[in-house]
Protein backbone atom coordinates (compact mmCIF):
# COMPACT_ATOMS: atom_id res chain seq x y z
CA UNK A 1 0.00 0.00 0.00
CA UNK A 2 1.33 3.28 -1.17
CA UNK A 3 0.59 6.57 1.00
CA UNK A 4 1.33 9.84 -1.20
CA UNK A 5 0.18 13.31 -0.41
CA UNK A 6 -0.86 15.94 -2.32
CA UNK A 7 0.20 19.55 -1.34
CA UNK A 8 -2.52 21.35 -3.45
CA UNK A 9 -5.56 20.21 -5.68
CA UNK A 10 -3.11 21.43 -8.68
CA UNK A 11 -0.65 18.45 -7.51
CA UNK A 12 -3.41 15.92 -8.40
CA UNK A 13 -3.23 16.13 -12.23
CA UNK A 14 -2.08 13.14 -14.52
CA UNK A 15 -3.02 11.27 -11.48
CA UNK A 16 -5.01 8.34 -11.69
CA UNK A 17 -7.00 7.91 -8.66
CA UNK A 18 -9.68 5.53 -9.77
CA UNK A 19 -8.38 2.40 -7.59
CA UNK A 20 -7.16 4.73 -4.68
CA UNK A 21 -8.69 6.17 -1.41
CA UNK A 22 -8.21 9.56 -1.53
CA UNK A 23 -8.47 11.92 1.52
CA UNK A 24 -9.48 15.65 1.32
CA UNK A 25 -8.20 17.62 4.16
CA UNK A 26 -9.24 21.79 4.81
CA UNK A 27 -8.37 21.48 8.43
CA UNK A 28 -9.26 25.49 8.66
CA UNK A 29 -11.78 24.54 7.96
CA UNK A 30 -13.98 22.84 5.39
CA UNK A 31 -13.97 19.40 5.90
CA UNK A 32 -13.18 19.96 10.27
CA UNK A 33 -16.95 21.48 9.37
CA UNK A 34 -18.38 18.76 7.14
CA UNK A 35 -17.69 16.12 10.00
CA UNK A 36 -18.71 18.36 12.60
CA UNK A 37 -22.34 18.82 10.75
CA UNK A 38 -22.57 15.81 10.09
CA UNK A 39 -21.75 14.48 13.36
CA UNK A 40 -24.70 16.67 14.31
CA UNK A 41 -27.35 15.06 12.17
CA UNK A 42 -27.11 17.09 8.67
CA UNK A 43 -28.32 14.42 6.23
CA UNK A 44 -25.84 15.41 3.39
CA UNK A 45 -22.81 17.61 2.61
CA UNK A 46 -23.28 18.85 -1.30
CA UNK A 47 -19.84 20.38 -1.87
CA UNK A 48 -20.52 22.80 -5.14
CA UNK A 49 -18.40 24.64 -7.15
CA UNK A 50 -19.94 28.15 -6.93
CA UNK A 51 -22.14 30.57 -5.34
CA UNK A 52 -24.86 30.09 -8.13
CA UNK A 53 -24.54 26.27 -8.28
CA UNK A 54 -25.21 26.62 -4.44
CA UNK A 55 -28.35 28.80 -4.90
CA UNK A 56 -29.50 26.61 -8.14
CA UNK A 57 -29.07 23.27 -6.18
CA UNK A 58 -30.80 24.39 -2.80
CA UNK A 59 -33.45 25.58 -5.07
CA UNK A 60 -34.09 22.05 -6.53
CA UNK A 61 -33.37 20.36 -3.28
CA UNK A 62 -36.19 22.40 -1.82
CA UNK A 63 -35.48 25.11 0.57
CA UNK A 64 -37.60 23.58 3.28
CA UNK A 65 -34.73 20.62 3.00
CA UNK A 66 -31.64 22.16 2.00
CA UNK A 67 -29.95 25.19 3.37
CA UNK A 68 -26.88 27.21 2.10
CA UNK A 69 -23.38 27.57 3.78
CA UNK A 70 -20.21 28.77 2.54
CA UNK A 71 -17.31 31.50 3.34
CA UNK A 72 -15.75 34.14 1.25
CA UNK A 73 -12.66 35.76 2.49
CA UNK A 74 -13.53 33.62 6.01
CA UNK A 75 -16.83 35.27 6.24
CA UNK A 76 -20.72 33.85 5.11
CA UNK A 77 -21.92 34.70 1.95
CA UNK A 78 -24.21 37.18 1.67
CA UNK A 79 -27.55 35.29 1.72
CA UNK A 80 -26.65 32.30 3.14
CA UNK A 81 -27.84 30.29 5.87
CA UNK A 82 -24.76 29.32 7.42
CA UNK A 83 -21.05 30.62 7.71
CA UNK A 84 -18.00 27.99 7.89
CA UNK A 85 -17.47 28.05 11.56
CA UNK A 86 -17.96 24.03 12.99
CA UNK A 87 -19.78 26.42 15.90
CA UNK A 88 -22.52 26.83 13.60
CA UNK A 89 -23.54 23.87 12.57
CA UNK A 90 -25.71 22.57 15.82
CA UNK A 91 -28.73 19.68 15.80
CA UNK A 92 -30.91 22.56 15.63
CA UNK A 93 -29.49 24.25 13.09
CA UNK A 94 -28.89 21.25 10.78
CA UNK A 95 -30.43 18.11 11.97
CA UNK A 96 -31.90 16.22 8.93
CA UNK A 97 -31.19 18.87 6.91
CA UNK A 98 -29.22 19.05 2.93
CA UNK A 99 -26.38 21.44 3.30
CA UNK A 100 -25.18 23.00 -0.01
CA UNK A 101 -21.57 24.03 0.40
CA UNK A 102 -19.33 26.29 -1.49
CA UNK A 103 -16.16 27.54 0.27
CA UNK A 104 -12.62 28.63 -1.12
CA UNK A 105 -10.40 25.99 -0.89
CA UNK A 106 -11.99 22.43 0.55
CA UNK A 107 -14.66 22.34 -1.49
CA UNK A 108 -12.85 22.39 -4.59
CA UNK A 109 -10.41 19.91 -3.61
CA UNK A 110 -13.51 17.56 -2.67
CA UNK A 111 -14.73 18.06 -6.17
CA UNK A 112 -10.87 17.50 -7.64
CA UNK A 113 -11.27 14.28 -6.25
CA UNK A 114 -14.61 13.31 -7.64
CA UNK A 115 -13.15 9.96 -9.82
CA UNK A 116 -11.46 8.08 -6.80
CA UNK A 117 -12.45 4.83 -5.43
CA UNK A 118 -13.91 6.30 -2.06
CA UNK A 119 -13.08 9.98 -1.29
CA UNK A 120 -13.67 10.41 2.58
CA UNK A 121 -13.50 13.61 4.41
CA UNK A 122 -10.50 13.92 7.15
CA UNK A 123 -10.01 16.53 9.45
CA UNK A 124 -8.20 16.70 12.71
CA UNK A 125 -11.34 16.08 14.83
CA UNK A 126 -11.71 12.73 13.12
CA UNK A 127 -8.44 11.49 12.37
CA UNK A 128 -8.57 8.20 14.18
CA UNK A 129 -11.51 7.19 12.54
CA UNK A 130 -9.99 7.93 9.01
CA UNK A 131 -6.81 6.29 9.73
CA UNK A 132 -8.84 3.12 10.61
CA UNK A 133 -10.87 3.41 7.35
CA UNK A 134 -8.18 3.90 5.04
CA UNK A 135 -5.96 0.95 6.72
CA UNK A 136 -9.09 -1.07 6.48
CA UNK A 137 -9.74 -0.38 2.40
CA UNK A 138 -6.42 -1.54 2.05
CA UNK A 139 -5.89 0.68 -1.05
CA UNK A 140 -3.29 3.08 -2.31
CA UNK A 141 -4.25 5.91 -1.01
CA UNK A 142 -3.51 10.08 -1.73
CA UNK A 143 -3.96 12.85 1.34
CA UNK A 144 -5.54 15.78 -0.74
CA UNK A 145 -4.65 18.53 1.35
CA UNK A 146 -6.93 21.73 -0.07
CA UNK A 147 -4.54 23.73 0.58
CA UNK A 148 -5.19 27.71 0.11
CA UNK A 149 -5.66 29.54 -2.76
CA UNK A 150 -3.73 26.63 -4.55
CA UNK A 151 -1.23 27.33 -2.50
CA UNK A 152 0.56 24.92 0.60
CA UNK A 153 -0.89 25.40 3.76
CA UNK A 154 1.01 23.74 6.67
CA UNK A 155 -1.91 22.36 8.88
CA UNK A 156 -3.60 20.45 6.25
CA UNK A 157 0.08 19.07 5.64
CA UNK A 158 0.68 18.55 9.34
CA UNK A 159 -2.70 16.46 9.39
CA UNK A 160 -1.86 14.24 6.61
CA UNK A 161 1.10 13.41 7.81
CA UNK A 162 -0.24 12.48 11.06
CA UNK A 163 -3.20 10.43 9.11
CA UNK A 164 -0.54 8.37 7.05
CA UNK A 165 1.57 7.72 10.48
CA UNK A 166 -1.79 6.10 12.15
CA UNK A 167 -2.47 4.04 9.13
CA UNK A 168 1.68 3.14 8.82
CA UNK A 169 0.67 1.68 12.44
CA UNK A 170 -2.39 0.11 11.37
CA UNK A 171 -1.34 -1.14 8.08
CA UNK A 172 1.72 -3.54 7.97
CA UNK A 173 4.12 -2.59 4.77
CA UNK A 174 2.34 0.57 3.89
CA UNK A 175 5.28 2.93 2.59
CA UNK A 176 5.62 6.72 1.78
CA UNK A 177 5.39 7.47 -2.14
CA UNK A 178 6.71 10.26 -2.88
CA UNK A 179 8.29 13.33 -1.62
CA UNK A 180 5.56 15.19 -0.23
CA UNK A 181 4.63 12.33 1.62
CA UNK A 182 7.89 11.96 3.13
CA UNK A 183 7.78 15.80 3.73
CA UNK A 184 4.11 15.82 5.80
CA UNK A 185 5.37 13.16 7.76
CA UNK A 186 8.25 15.16 9.09
CA UNK A 187 6.20 18.12 9.61
CA UNK A 188 3.90 15.71 11.44
CA UNK A 189 6.51 14.69 13.81
CA UNK A 190 8.22 17.95 14.60
CA UNK A 191 4.68 19.11 15.29
CA UNK A 192 3.39 16.71 17.09
CA UNK A 193 2.71 18.12 20.66
CA UNK A 194 1.96 21.65 19.15
CA UNK A 195 -0.76 21.29 17.05
CA UNK A 196 -2.74 23.77 18.29
CA UNK A 197 0.27 26.64 17.54
CA UNK A 198 0.45 25.05 13.94
CA UNK A 199 -3.46 26.21 13.11
CA UNK A 200 -2.94 29.50 15.65
CA UNK A 201 0.63 30.36 13.24
CA UNK A 202 -0.35 29.46 10.16
CA UNK A 203 -1.69 31.71 7.62
CA UNK A 204 -5.33 30.37 7.07
CA UNK A 205 -5.23 30.50 11.24
CA UNK A 206 -3.99 34.24 11.67
CA UNK A 207 -6.52 35.26 8.43
CA UNK A 208 -9.31 33.14 10.65
CA UNK A 209 -7.89 35.35 14.21
CA UNK A 210 -8.21 38.70 12.23
CA UNK A 211 -11.60 38.03 10.93
CA UNK A 212 -12.69 37.48 14.89
CA UNK A 213 -13.07 33.71 14.45
CA UNK A 214 -10.21 32.66 16.52
CA UNK A 215 -12.62 30.53 18.71
CA UNK A 216 -12.87 28.21 15.65
CA UNK A 217 -8.98 26.89 15.77
CA UNK A 218 -9.82 25.29 19.05
CA UNK A 219 -12.53 23.42 17.61
CA UNK A 220 -10.55 22.22 14.23
CA UNK A 221 -7.51 21.37 16.68
CA UNK A 222 -9.64 19.04 18.85
CA UNK A 223 -7.82 15.82 17.65
CA UNK A 224 -10.20 12.20 17.65
CA UNK A 225 -13.48 14.08 19.03
CA UNK A 226 -15.48 12.73 16.81
CA UNK A 227 -15.72 8.68 15.73
CA UNK A 228 -16.85 8.65 11.97
CA UNK A 229 -15.93 8.94 8.14
CA UNK A 230 -17.78 11.16 5.79
CA UNK A 231 -17.93 9.83 2.44
CA UNK A 232 -17.92 11.69 -0.73
CA UNK A 233 -20.07 10.13 -3.56
CA UNK A 234 -22.33 11.07 -6.24
CA UNK A 235 -22.55 14.07 -5.76
CA UNK A 236 -23.04 14.42 -1.53
CA UNK A 237 -21.08 13.70 1.43
CA UNK A 238 -22.61 11.32 3.96
CA UNK A 239 -21.72 8.95 6.48
CA UNK B 1 11.95 42.22 3.77
CA UNK B 2 9.86 39.76 3.15
CA UNK B 3 10.88 35.95 2.37
CA UNK B 4 7.89 33.35 0.41
CA UNK B 5 8.26 30.72 -1.10
CA UNK B 6 6.30 29.03 -3.61
CA UNK B 7 6.65 25.01 -4.10
CA UNK B 8 5.56 24.85 -7.57
CA UNK B 9 4.98 26.77 -10.26
CA UNK B 10 1.37 26.83 -10.35
CA UNK B 11 1.32 28.54 -6.11
CA UNK B 12 2.36 31.69 -8.18
CA UNK B 13 -0.91 32.09 -9.58
CA UNK B 14 -2.26 35.62 -8.46
CA UNK B 15 1.19 36.72 -6.67
CA UNK B 16 2.21 40.47 -8.07
CA UNK B 17 5.83 39.78 -8.70
CA UNK B 18 6.67 43.02 -10.39
CA UNK B 19 8.86 44.45 -7.42
CA UNK B 20 10.17 41.07 -5.97
CA UNK B 21 13.10 39.33 -6.95
CA UNK B 22 12.31 35.82 -8.04
CA UNK B 23 14.93 32.94 -7.45
CA UNK B 24 13.77 30.37 -9.32
CA UNK B 25 15.35 27.03 -8.56
CA UNK B 26 15.47 23.47 -10.44
CA UNK B 27 18.59 21.51 -8.31
CA UNK B 28 17.59 18.23 -10.38
CA UNK B 29 18.94 19.62 -12.64
CA UNK B 30 18.06 22.86 -14.87
CA UNK B 31 19.16 25.48 -12.58
CA UNK B 32 22.08 24.02 -11.48
CA UNK B 33 22.91 22.87 -15.35
CA UNK B 34 22.30 26.69 -16.40
CA UNK B 35 24.72 27.73 -13.51
CA UNK B 36 27.68 25.55 -14.72
CA UNK B 37 26.93 25.98 -18.44
CA UNK B 38 27.61 30.04 -17.40
CA UNK B 39 30.12 29.28 -15.58
CA UNK B 40 31.85 27.31 -18.56
CA UNK B 41 31.83 30.00 -20.82
CA UNK B 42 28.04 30.19 -22.20
CA UNK B 43 27.22 33.28 -23.74
CA UNK B 44 23.58 33.04 -22.52
CA UNK B 45 20.67 30.52 -21.89
CA UNK B 46 17.50 30.82 -23.78
CA UNK B 47 14.82 29.32 -21.84
CA UNK B 48 12.11 28.43 -24.19
CA UNK B 49 8.73 26.64 -23.74
CA UNK B 50 8.52 23.98 -26.42
CA UNK B 51 10.75 21.75 -28.39
CA UNK B 52 9.37 23.41 -31.59
CA UNK B 53 9.98 26.79 -30.12
CA UNK B 54 14.00 25.56 -29.43
CA UNK B 55 14.40 24.63 -32.55
CA UNK B 56 12.77 27.80 -34.46
CA UNK B 57 14.63 30.20 -31.71
CA UNK B 58 17.99 28.18 -32.56
CA UNK B 59 17.68 28.41 -36.32
CA UNK B 60 16.45 32.63 -35.79
CA UNK B 61 20.14 32.65 -33.75
CA UNK B 62 22.24 30.18 -36.03
CA UNK B 63 22.95 27.08 -35.68
CA UNK B 64 26.91 28.01 -35.58
CA UNK B 65 26.31 30.38 -32.64
CA UNK B 66 23.40 28.07 -30.94
CA UNK B 67 23.13 25.03 -29.38
CA UNK B 68 19.77 22.88 -28.32
CA UNK B 69 19.87 21.58 -24.61
CA UNK B 70 16.72 19.98 -22.96
CA UNK B 71 15.79 16.81 -21.70
CA UNK B 72 12.66 14.75 -21.34
CA UNK B 73 12.61 11.68 -18.79
CA UNK B 74 15.40 12.62 -18.15
CA UNK B 75 17.33 12.12 -21.62
CA UNK B 76 18.29 14.14 -24.19
CA UNK B 77 16.09 15.43 -26.24
CA UNK B 78 16.10 13.58 -29.72
CA UNK B 79 17.96 16.12 -31.92
CA UNK B 80 19.26 18.24 -29.67
CA UNK B 81 22.88 19.13 -28.83
CA UNK B 82 22.67 18.66 -25.26
CA UNK B 83 20.65 17.06 -22.56
CA UNK B 84 20.06 18.32 -19.45
CA UNK B 85 23.36 16.82 -17.11
CA UNK B 86 25.62 19.71 -15.86
CA UNK B 87 28.75 17.86 -17.11
CA UNK B 88 27.81 18.06 -20.61
CA UNK B 89 28.41 21.86 -20.61
CA UNK B 90 31.95 22.14 -20.69
CA UNK B 91 33.96 24.75 -21.77
CA UNK B 92 34.60 22.84 -24.69
CA UNK B 93 31.23 22.45 -25.96
CA UNK B 94 29.44 25.96 -25.12
CA UNK B 95 32.37 28.91 -24.86
CA UNK B 96 30.46 31.92 -26.59
CA UNK B 97 27.07 29.62 -27.81
CA UNK B 98 24.32 30.69 -26.84
CA UNK B 99 22.02 27.75 -25.56
CA UNK B 100 18.41 27.54 -26.15
CA UNK B 101 17.28 25.38 -23.38
CA UNK B 102 13.29 23.38 -22.71
CA UNK B 103 13.60 20.83 -19.83
CA UNK B 104 10.28 19.49 -17.91
CA UNK B 105 10.08 21.93 -14.95
CA UNK B 106 13.09 23.78 -14.97
CA UNK B 107 12.70 26.34 -18.10
CA UNK B 108 8.82 26.33 -17.32
CA UNK B 109 9.38 27.77 -14.02
CA UNK B 110 11.72 30.60 -14.96
CA UNK B 111 9.25 31.61 -17.70
CA UNK B 112 6.35 31.87 -14.78
CA UNK B 113 8.75 33.96 -13.35
CA UNK B 114 9.54 36.55 -16.59
CA UNK B 115 7.22 39.34 -14.90
CA UNK B 116 9.08 39.87 -11.54
CA UNK B 117 11.29 42.98 -10.58
CA UNK B 118 14.60 40.59 -10.95
CA UNK B 119 14.98 36.83 -11.55
CA UNK B 120 17.67 35.37 -10.45
CA UNK B 121 19.19 31.51 -10.96
CA UNK B 122 19.41 29.51 -7.83
CA UNK B 123 20.79 26.22 -7.14
CA UNK B 124 22.82 24.35 -4.56
CA UNK B 125 25.60 25.15 -6.77
CA UNK B 126 25.80 29.27 -6.21
CA UNK B 127 23.83 29.04 -2.85
CA UNK B 128 26.35 32.11 -1.32
CA UNK B 129 25.88 33.56 -3.98
CA UNK B 130 22.59 34.31 -5.13
CA UNK B 131 21.92 34.93 -1.18
CA UNK B 132 24.05 37.49 -0.94
CA UNK B 133 22.05 39.22 -4.08
CA UNK B 134 18.87 38.84 -2.97
CA UNK B 135 20.75 40.60 0.65
CA UNK B 136 21.74 43.54 -1.57
CA UNK B 137 18.94 44.17 -3.87
CA UNK B 138 16.81 44.16 -0.40
CA UNK B 139 13.64 43.80 -2.09
CA UNK B 140 10.38 40.83 -1.12
CA UNK B 141 11.50 37.60 -2.37
CA UNK B 142 10.15 34.35 -3.50
CA UNK B 143 11.97 31.73 -4.06
CA UNK B 144 10.15 29.38 -6.51
CA UNK B 145 10.44 25.66 -6.54
CA UNK B 146 10.36 23.90 -10.19
CA UNK B 147 9.31 21.00 -8.54
CA UNK B 148 8.36 18.24 -10.65
CA UNK B 149 5.81 18.21 -13.14
CA UNK B 150 4.08 20.38 -11.07
CA UNK B 151 4.22 18.53 -7.47
CA UNK B 152 6.50 19.53 -4.66
CA UNK B 153 10.09 18.64 -5.22
CA UNK B 154 11.92 18.11 -1.84
CA UNK B 155 15.42 18.59 -2.35
CA UNK B 156 14.29 22.44 -4.06
CA UNK B 157 12.77 23.21 -0.95
CA UNK B 158 15.32 22.13 1.08
CA UNK B 159 17.66 24.72 -1.39
CA UNK B 160 14.80 27.56 -0.91
CA UNK B 161 15.17 26.86 2.92
CA UNK B 162 18.89 26.94 2.78
CA UNK B 163 19.05 29.81 0.77
CA UNK B 164 16.50 31.97 3.11
CA UNK B 165 18.12 31.12 6.19
CA UNK B 166 21.45 32.98 4.40
CA UNK B 167 19.33 35.75 3.29
CA UNK B 168 17.92 36.22 6.88
CA UNK B 169 21.80 35.85 8.15
CA UNK B 170 22.66 38.64 6.03
CA UNK B 171 19.59 40.78 6.36
CA UNK B 172 18.27 42.49 9.34
CA UNK B 173 14.96 41.93 9.74
CA UNK B 174 13.90 39.72 6.90
CA UNK B 175 10.77 37.68 7.79
CA UNK B 176 9.24 34.46 6.72
CA UNK B 177 6.25 35.44 4.70
CA UNK B 178 4.25 32.50 4.40
CA UNK B 179 3.60 28.63 5.67
CA UNK B 180 5.88 27.31 2.46
CA UNK B 181 8.95 29.52 3.94
CA UNK B 182 8.47 28.44 7.38
CA UNK B 183 7.99 24.48 6.41
CA UNK B 184 11.43 25.15 3.91
CA UNK B 185 13.23 26.63 6.60
CA UNK B 186 12.41 23.33 8.62
CA UNK B 187 12.87 21.13 6.33
CA UNK B 188 16.73 23.09 5.19
CA UNK B 189 17.43 22.97 9.45
CA UNK B 190 16.24 19.20 9.67
CA UNK B 191 18.90 17.89 6.33
CA UNK B 192 21.12 20.55 7.13
CA UNK B 193 23.93 18.08 7.51
CA UNK B 194 22.15 15.41 4.81
CA UNK B 195 22.01 17.03 1.77
CA UNK B 196 23.60 14.92 -0.76
CA UNK B 197 21.35 12.21 0.86
CA UNK B 198 17.97 14.39 0.13
CA UNK B 199 19.11 14.22 -3.39
CA UNK B 200 19.51 11.19 -4.10
CA UNK B 201 16.51 9.94 -2.31
CA UNK B 202 14.42 12.59 -3.89
CA UNK B 203 11.61 11.32 -6.36
CA UNK B 204 13.62 13.30 -9.10
CA UNK B 205 16.95 11.37 -7.46
CA UNK B 206 15.90 8.02 -7.64
CA UNK B 207 14.42 8.63 -11.43
CA UNK B 208 17.63 10.22 -12.28
CA UNK B 209 19.83 7.32 -11.09
CA UNK B 210 17.26 4.80 -13.09
CA UNK B 211 18.18 6.95 -16.43
CA UNK B 212 22.19 6.14 -15.66
CA UNK B 213 22.70 9.67 -14.90
CA UNK B 214 23.55 9.38 -10.88
CA UNK B 215 26.79 11.33 -11.32
CA UNK B 216 24.55 14.30 -11.75
CA UNK B 217 23.34 14.10 -8.30
CA UNK B 218 26.80 15.23 -6.98
CA UNK B 219 27.35 17.87 -9.25
CA UNK B 220 24.43 19.33 -7.80
CA UNK B 221 24.75 18.34 -4.64
CA UNK B 222 28.64 20.24 -4.14
CA UNK B 223 27.12 23.50 -2.71
CA UNK B 224 28.98 26.78 -3.28
CA UNK B 225 31.44 25.94 -5.96
CA UNK B 226 30.28 28.48 -7.79
CA UNK B 227 30.12 32.37 -6.74
CA UNK B 228 27.99 33.48 -9.99
CA UNK B 229 24.52 34.91 -9.97
CA UNK B 230 22.86 34.46 -13.42
CA UNK B 231 19.98 36.68 -14.05
CA UNK B 232 16.93 36.13 -16.68
CA UNK B 233 15.89 39.77 -18.36
CA UNK B 234 14.91 39.85 -21.93
CA UNK B 235 14.17 36.25 -22.56
CA UNK B 236 17.57 35.23 -22.09
CA UNK B 237 19.92 34.31 -18.75
CA UNK B 238 23.13 36.11 -18.52
CA UNK B 239 25.86 36.48 -16.13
Amino acid sequence: VKLDVCFTPNELSGVDLSKKTVVVIDVLRATSTIVCALAAGARSVFPVASIEEAVRLAQVLGREDALLAGERKSLRIEGFDLGNSPSEFTPERVEGKHLVMNTTNGTVALLAAAGAGHVLVGALVNLDAVARAVAELGKDAVALCAGREQRFAVEDAVCAGLLFQRVRALKKGARYGGDAAVTAQLLASHYATSVPLVLSKSAAGRQLARAGLGADLQTCADMDRLAIVPQFRDKQVTL
